[in-house]
């Protein structure tokens, strides 16, 4: 049964004890005073965002927190996964020192993931911990970083290998901020909201195919059903294991094929939710040469990852390449490396699996 | 009544739940195997060390560790508060990168706040957590970092302004790398020894008023029970306010001047203790103007001070940028400036001060 849809405001409860906050999803909320009643009190807050960003929401943003706050400051990144890097972390260090902003200063992430990523990792750092609030302007972001709190930056032999688990004090999801995204940004933020149907919820995955063409003309109420559910699903299997132990592991479904495209090409060449859609292909190929699915439920989900506009074939790094990438990942351990495969359909699993049959899959799944 | 003095190894067990864990304080503890028993199982494990420190203990701990771990890999950083930042920290990274370390490999802090600081935070944000063990080799460090989870390094601006609380698995205090240590590091490392008495336990301060030249002779017995007292008073004040909310502020006692001291000079010029001792006498003198104490308890805790080594008299940066540097301390909240003050011989708490009664300190106390 399809499930309902609608315009109105969605709310989602994230329970973490003394570290709950609310998800809150609808059209128009960043500019409404409301979004931002009860969030911790203080004399400053200061908004991160970037270049693109910047022009097209900071000034709303700003006048709905003008109530709250004596001053508000931003600073403003470049845009890009190439600078997710110390240095650029280091500019919201600056400007919160240069600013005299003392610890109970809020920090606002009003961007993707990129932004929420570096905000939320100078929050967990600055004085060893300020309170932060995520604004994620993209469907990725909305999706994948308003649940589970982590933030990271990247190092020159690895991406997201300096970082912390911190939770946000509320996450704002404005779906109006989707209709200026650019299609190849949506389509990289279904990546994550597909790859829970195959994982974990089947008759979520049978929604997205019935609904796939609202979503890519960004229907607003099919956006508000498909970010509330991906974040119920992701909130479901983070309260289970926070800090990532075991289950929390299955959210990498396609992430280890993934991050060694991204790696491999360069990270920004692919967008992240790119290489996680075409990754995601590939699991599944593993996953059936595992026997543990056929090749029918390889070709439903390959044929709804193209549908939303991705890449279903992998760049062509060589197999010792993708293997050498995938070893150094943070879900290997001891150079064994660990993938998130399909048991069963809305089931997922944490395997290893033999050099060999990997190369079988990257044979077939690149070009 | 003196306390009784022993030459056994000592414990102190700091109960945080599931991050609960021991201090053990005895001489020769380092190259003892049994030392490292019971820790996180890992195929590798990573010495963070600095030139100082890894030609006197290195070889010994490495070998202590070798029947642990498969593989034990160090990095040895240069010495010095002036290297706390990040390209020092990145070099951290770039080692447990280069070895492949995973997350479950164990990083050991052996050398003073410093190297704890850095590998501590280094431990924290690496693959967003990896366990770590405090290995300190100054007093300053079994006294004050043995303790609290507090690791950070410094930012142009402010003294350890970029963070983490961070808890290590064990501390292991060797009272035999004491030996080693310059009479400067030392008086600083009574600093913080003294300190614990007027904030929490004057039977202390009289004890170690009783014992501070065998205290200054480096009398293991002696340093045995200063280094247990001063982590059961702080495990204790920490137990109550783990993210410093509120009562672990009065461990900040002498800080608040002590950091303007070591920014107004420069990091490194005078040791951290050394500004801490002379903060001490700053903040017992703005107590006395407060009503609080009388003359003859600052001129006695003074005293004990100058004969732990330590200077008395703060150098004369100018009032206005002692009160510049401390509106920018951590401490401080919308720009007015915390401080600790002794209420009663044993008993602190935080306040602020008119800008006028802070010069009449900081003339009275500079030169």
């Amino acid at each position: 049964m399809p499930a309902p849809l609608s315009d109105s405001p969605q709310q989602v409860h994230i329970a973490l004890g003394d570290r709950s906050y609310d998800i809150r999803i609808g059209a128009g909320l960043l500019a409404e005073a409301a979004s931002w009643d009860g969030l911790p009190a203080a004399a400053t807050a200061l908004i991160v965002t970037n270049t693109t960003v910047a022009p097209l929401y900071l000034a709303a943003l700003r006048h709905a927190l003008a109530g709250r706050y004596r001053t508000v400051f931003d600073v403003v990144l470049p845009d890009g996964e190439q600078h997710k890097d110390w240095s650029t972390l280091n500019l919201i260090f600056d400007a919160l020192l240069a600013h005299g902003c003392d610890r109970k200063t809020v920090l606002f992430a009003l961007g993707g993931g990129v932004v929420g990523d570096m905000a939320g990792f100078a929050a967990a750092s600055y004085m060893r911990g300020v309170p932060f609030v995520q604004v994620p302007t993209t469907l990725l972001a909305q999706v994948d970083s308003s649940v589970g709190g982590k933030t990271a930056i990247n190092h020159p032999l690895g991406k997201n290998m300096i970082g912390a688990f911190y939770q946000p004090a509320r996450v704002v999801c404005d779906l109006a901020t989707l209709k200026t995204l650019p299609a190849r940004e949506l389509s990289a933020g279904l990546a994550e909201v597909i790859k829970y149907g195959p994982i974990a919820d089947m008759a979520f995955f049978d929604w997205i195919e019935a609904n796939i063409d609202a979503l890519v003309a960004r229907e607003p109420a099919a956006l508000a059903h498909a970010v509330k559910r991906s974040c119920e699903i992701k909130a479901d299997v983070v309260g289970q294991d926070e800090r990532e132990a075991g289950l929390r592991a299955i959210l990498n479904f396609g992430h280890t094929f993934g991050h060694a495209i991204e790696a491999g090409l360069g990270f920004g060449e692919w967008l992240h939710g790119e290489a996680v859609g075409c990754g995601m292909v590939m699991a599944l190929r593993l996953s059936q040469r595992l026997g543990l699915v056929d090749a029918a439920f390889v070709q439903r989900v390959t044929a709804l990852i193209a549908r939303a506009g991705l890449p279903t074939v992998g760049p062509a790094l060589g197999a010792d390449r993708y293997l050498e990438l995938m070893r150094v990942d943070k879900k290997s351990e001891a150079g064994q490396i660990r993938f998130v495969v399909i048991e069963r359909p809305g089931q997922a699993a944490v395997r290893g699996a033999s050099d060999d049959l990997v190369r079988e899959v990257l044979a077939a799944s690149t070009r």
